[in-house]
């Protein structure tokens, strides 16, 4: 399945860890769909993965970034224009972290040190990548950046923990900067709000597997996989959808506006 | 530019009034990315429009149906998948009118008659349509039928009258019956919710020029076009987004996430 | 508990059918706060319940009234000025009814002409209640006028059936008339979106019992009841809420915003 | 005006500055209802501020406590119920700061270590908060918890910079706590979504003036005042609202659901 929908297009790729991650199946769709693009992650989060074998596979380069730290993300644009040859027409943000929910700390009892960390790995690394892209004045008009999301910021989760109120701030800081890149740059920024997805990270969450059934049973279509995670996002990195900005927009099978499902009834029954 | 992106599906449009139509640039794309399908529109709306000029362009036939009646939309199913070989992909409902809009009746000062006429045509009809589809099993398994919406269904445009009333319904209706038709046939149903566009239904509504305007200097990338909005569309048929359902999606150039622009607070200001 | 929140108050009371109506409860709360009202219902309701009681009980009057006939509503209208001797400071309207639920017909096959006749019954009467009460100039300044919903029109609830849809509407008009009450009138306009209640009407649900078990262990307040329903209610007829306006306002225990609650995952794992 | 609505509640008010702050006319109001509370604010504001003036009109007494220290929010609340005799009823978190706004750093070119400084007074403070409300089991049961926020955390006022993703922070936190403090306390936790108020804070954002002009035109029953905010906030504090939480609430005149109102388009037009 190939469309050539993203032909001759640039991009920057944030978060592709294993096999696992949404962010590798985008890298593996948009190289499919004829693009170009870099791949970054933290340090750490490179020693950890196996991003190598998606660079051979996508004839991409690997650039190291930690997305907190502004001077990083300089590095990393100003190399990625040099190496895909031009300014950049797409950014995948797929970045999240809670050392909370890491150590095992209650929402209740939250040690604020990592709170803060969290936020700065999770949310604010958002706002600094898109202040360092727009500073540099490097994506293209019609550019589109889409960072990856979860409902918790609309609704509990209980075990979701701080990470609820990071992709609030997420989803807050997309649509203010948003504002200022479309206007500024017509470049569109958007996110997308994703089914529970059994990822590395996705795993590391308390009662992931119970979850990810309860979602599967109240979803009309079920959860959205991976894979399917990344053809929706290649749609939003397309010319087809030069409009859509400011939204957050759920991929999740129709869980978002699922008040109950038989499904979920008939399994309380028993 | 084309891409392949509906090669072999089949299709029902309804609504393409005159080029203007956002159903017509719709089925002018969707011709160009390979689907094929057929036009329909209600008996008077065919006789004031040029929908057979679009069908020759696309090599598609046009089936009369008033998409209120049933037993029209009874025929117009069984026909469409006779002319078109198997199964439906994908349904565009673009119909909306409101004879107290026409009439110029206040929305303060309703005929409760013409307000029940407009809510049968301009949303009863979505339900009756999926109803139809859903009983005569029409639809193919991850096929998509999307309706044509508008923000009034969320906040308050005092011009639009009945209508927004009417779009709140629909957008309802999309919700209810995208939870059967996702569980029962796994076929998706969403709104898409389009800036004020210059269609000849859009042009009707009183200050509709003002309003442009006023949209235009809010949204940061400006209003969508009838053929933006198609290209939008048109990734919602493919194959890119089939967990995405239940589903009000703004394209509007970001006007539904503003509270307010600098250009709107300039102009205020003179 | 009397606080005097509505002493000299002046309201119409719509839906009271028994003593388990949340109507009925308001008109019993609103009494110990100081106002007088009169009590309507259609006349087959008042048949069918006991409303004499509750009129004995506060010191009111019952005007029979089908909230669909606007001539009905006329007379009402004048003859509670008549009898509270002044213009209006407070309207509930509580009212809804599904044929379609009522005769056991699937949302998937729906008979439209009850489905035109309970979107008259539950929604369009809104419209045209406020129509009337706009047009008679009835209402005082800072008047508040309050309708009762239900989340499925946000959300999918499969048993609420048409229901849902009938709401969504009923919220538009609430937005819609709202603002020209707002703006000519100084009038506020705003809908409570209720927990599942055990009503006369809300038992007729299908599976109620089970989805009010649902929602008691989803809500981390649990379901809100009748007469907290009522008190609420109250606070929206005040004066202490004037500038609370076009809004839907959750009174759930806090469900609307759970994704999901431990109670939940708990009985599933059951 | 006084219903004693309060009578016999005990709670503890954040940042009242001067008397053109929503917490002083709170505080001036819940005296009237026959509350009785402590009033804190941080050091350094109880220095800028006149908080004795309303000390000594509402008979209570001052406990200075920067809520970003939970030491000092621990010593605030446990003097608070000494003081108070028991436990707390009520709080209100009125407290919000950027120094990137002060400094006058535009969005797009945000400091990060006032980035966070100003999450950490205006946002994490409120998790402090109740954090240590929840561990000291302070809180009566059907107590009650409000924070003020703004309407910027769903949509781009452009000016009000990185208050916007702070206060899209400090909603998610109120649900997010508030689902734990309801279900193991039986607290409410909601927000207040308020119309733009010449506070001493609100006139510090740039192009205030204007955009209180701009909101007065679209808001069908125009601004809410403080005077009004600290009256719906009393009803939050009441036992009549006791099954409301994890919401955020508009009080803004209508502003929240509205497009575009006929005025603005006049204005426009101009």
């Amino acid at each position: 399945m190939s469309y050539n929908l993203l032909k001759g297009k640039r991009g920057i790729i944030f978060g592709a860890l294993d096999e696992n991650s949404i962010a590798w199946k985008t890298a593996e769709r948009a190289h499919e769909e004829g693009a170009k693009f870099v791949l970054t992650n933290a340090p750490v989060a490179l020693r950890m993965g196996t991003i190598n074998t998606l660079a051979e596979k996508t004839n991409s380069q690997v650039i190291p970034a930690d997305a907190t730290k502004v001077e990083d993300l300089e590095n990393l644009i100003e190399k990625a224009q040099e190496l895909l040859g031009g300014k950049i027409d797409f950014v995948l943000h797929s970045i999240g972290m809670s050392i909370n929910v890491r150590k095992g700390k209650h929402y209740t009892d939250q040690n604020y040190d990592w709170t803060h960390k969290g936020l700065d790995v999770s949310a604010m690394s958002f706002h600094k990548l898109m202040q360092t892209l727009y500073k540099k004045d490097a994506m293209n008009e019609w550019g589109s950046i889409v960072a990856l999301t979860y409902m918790a910021a609309q609704r509990v989760f209980p075990d979701y923990n701080d990470m609820a109120d990071n992709k609030a701030y997420l989803e807050s800081v997309a649509r203010s900067f948003g504002y200022f890149f479309g206007k500024d740059k017509k470049v569109r920024v958007n996110t997308i709000s994703q089914s529970p997805t059994p990822t590395s990270a996705g795993q590391g969450v308390k009662g992931f597997t119970g979850f990810m059934n309860y979602a599967e049973k109240m979803a009309p279509l079920g959860n959205a996989t991976a894979l399917e995670c990344a053809d929706y996002t290649l749609t939003l990195f397309s010319d087809l959808t030069k409009k859509v900005t400011l939204q957050n927009l759920f991929h999740d099978g129709g869980f978002s506006n699922m008040g109950v499902s038989q499904d979920i009834m008939e399994a309380m029954e028993e």
